[in-house]
C-alpha cells in the first residue's frame, strides 16, 4: 500500500527573500507547514477540525537540510508525508523542490496534545487509524 | 504638558531584508507594533494587561510613508505616541529612524473591542484617562 | 476597455495568524505583493524581468483598511489592478476577500528606479505602454 | 579558556505569536540568527564585515528542540556560541530562554562561501583564528 503524499505549489514572493537573493532559511519551516496542512486535509483530518475537536499538534523538533536555494518567483513544489505515528507523537517528512530539483528536506515531530492545556494526550482512535493508514506505524 | 513618546531600539536581522538589500516593506508594520507595545507599557497599560482584562485593540487602518531604506544590522530607533483617542478608537503615530534620519513614518488606527467577541466597546474609564493624558483628546 | 485585474488564491497557514486567532495585520502587505506580482506577470512584465532589465519598484507609500478578519485555513482571493501610472510612479490597488466578502483593501505607490542606484528614472516606454493599457493614465 | 557566548534580549511582539497563543515555531530560527549576529560581532567579525569582504555563511542544516513555549511580551534571552569550526564549515549552537528556563535549543551549520558565486571557500586565516579562539576546533 502506498502512503499519501501531499503536494502544494507555492510561488515565492519578494517577502521570503533576503539580501543573499535567496529564500531566508526560516521560511522553509513555513513551507513545511503548508504541505503538512494539505497532508492532514488529504488523509481526512484538516488541522482546523483537529483544533475544533480540542486537540493540537505543537512541534517538538524540527530539522532541515538545505541543498539548494529557492529564489524569488520560483514555483516551488512542497511535499509532505507521514514519517511515523506513535501513541502521542507524529513525524511528518517534507521536501521543497523547484523544477524537479530538491532544494531542502527535513522533518518535524509533533506532540498530540489537548488544546486547552497543551498537555500530551493519546491520538484519538479514528485519527490514529487515518494517520496509520497514511503510512506510519502506530506503536 | 508633553505627551509620552515610547522609543525602542531594534537591530535589523537578515530575516527582515529582501533581495533589494533593504528591509522588506511589511516589516515596518511589525516595527510599529514594537514601539506601540512599549507605548502602552509606558502609559501604564501593557497590552498583555489589556487582553487580561478582556479587551483587544485590532487594527482598522494602517498607513506608511517610506522615506529611506533600513538595512541589515542597522540599529533602528522606533518611536510611537498617541495621535488621538475617541470613545471606541485610538490612533498611534510612529516613526522609524536610523542615525537620526527618519526612514519611515505612519500611523495605525485601532478599535477598542471585547476580546471574546471582537465587537466594539467603549474604552474603560481608567484606560481612557491614561490614553487621554498621553496626549490624545478623548471625545 | 476594461483593465486587467490579477487574482491569486492563497490558503492561510498557521504562520500568518496571531494570538487573536486572526491573520496578523502586516501579512496583508505580503498578500498585496502576491497579487501585484501576478498583475505584473499578466500585463507582460513579470517583476523578475523588470529587475533583469535593471529597474526596481520600491514602495513609497502603503495603506490598508481592515474590514474583516482572515483566519487560519481560509482560502483567500487577492486581487490587484493598476490605480494610475505617472512618469516615475505607479499605484497598485488591492483587495483581500474570502467567500466573496472583502476583508481588507488598500494600495501601494511605487517609484520607478534604477536597480543599481535606487534613483528615480522614467518608466521605459514599452513598460509604460503596458501599464497605461492596464488601466492607468500615463501623464 | 572559556569560549565567548553571545547573549541578546528580545521582547516577543504579537507578530511572532500564532493562534495557539505561543511563538510560531519558525520564528525560533530568526531568534537564533539574532544571537548569531551578536556572536560574530563579539568575536570580532560582524557578519556585515564578512559580506563586505566578499564572503557569506549560508545555512546548510538547522535543527531545533522545542521544550517550552515563548509567549507574547516575554523578554527572551537568546544565546549563541561556536560549536565547531572546520576548514569550510561552522556550527553555531543556540538556546532561547525566558526567566532562566530553556524553551528551545538547537544549532545551525554554515558553509563558508564566496558571496559572488555562493561556492565553498576556505575560511580566511584571520577569521578562522577568531572562530577557533571562540571555542571551536579548526581542523
Amino acid at each position: 500500500m502506498t502512503s499519501p503524499v501531499a503536494c502544494v505549489h507555492y510561488r515565492v514572493p519578494y517577502a521570503d527573500t533576503d539580501q543573499m537573493r535567496v529564500v531566508y532559511y526560516a521560511n522553509y519551516l513555513v513551507y513545511f507547514e503548508r504541505a503538512r496542512n494539505e497532508l492532514l486535509r488529504v488523509i481526512g483530518f484538516p488541522y482546523r477540525d483537529i483544533e475544533a475537536r480540542g486537540y493540537a499538534l505543537p512541534v517538538l523538533h524540527a530539522q532541515i537540510d538545505y541543498k539548494g536555494a529557492a529564489r524569488y518567483d520560483d514555483d516551488l513544489e512542497i511535499r509532505a508525508w507521514v514519517g511515523w505515528v506513535k501513541p502521542v507523537r507524529l513525524r511528518v517528512d517534507c521536501t521543497v523542490s523547484c523544477g524537479g530539483v530538491v532544494l531542502a528536506e527535513g522533518h518535524t515531530v509533533h506532540a498530540f496534545v489537548t488544546l486547552a492545556t497543551l498537555k500530551p494526550t493519546r491520538v484519538p482512535a479514528d485519527i490514529a487509524a487515518c494517520l496509520g493508514a497514511a503510512g506510519g506505524t502506530t506503536a
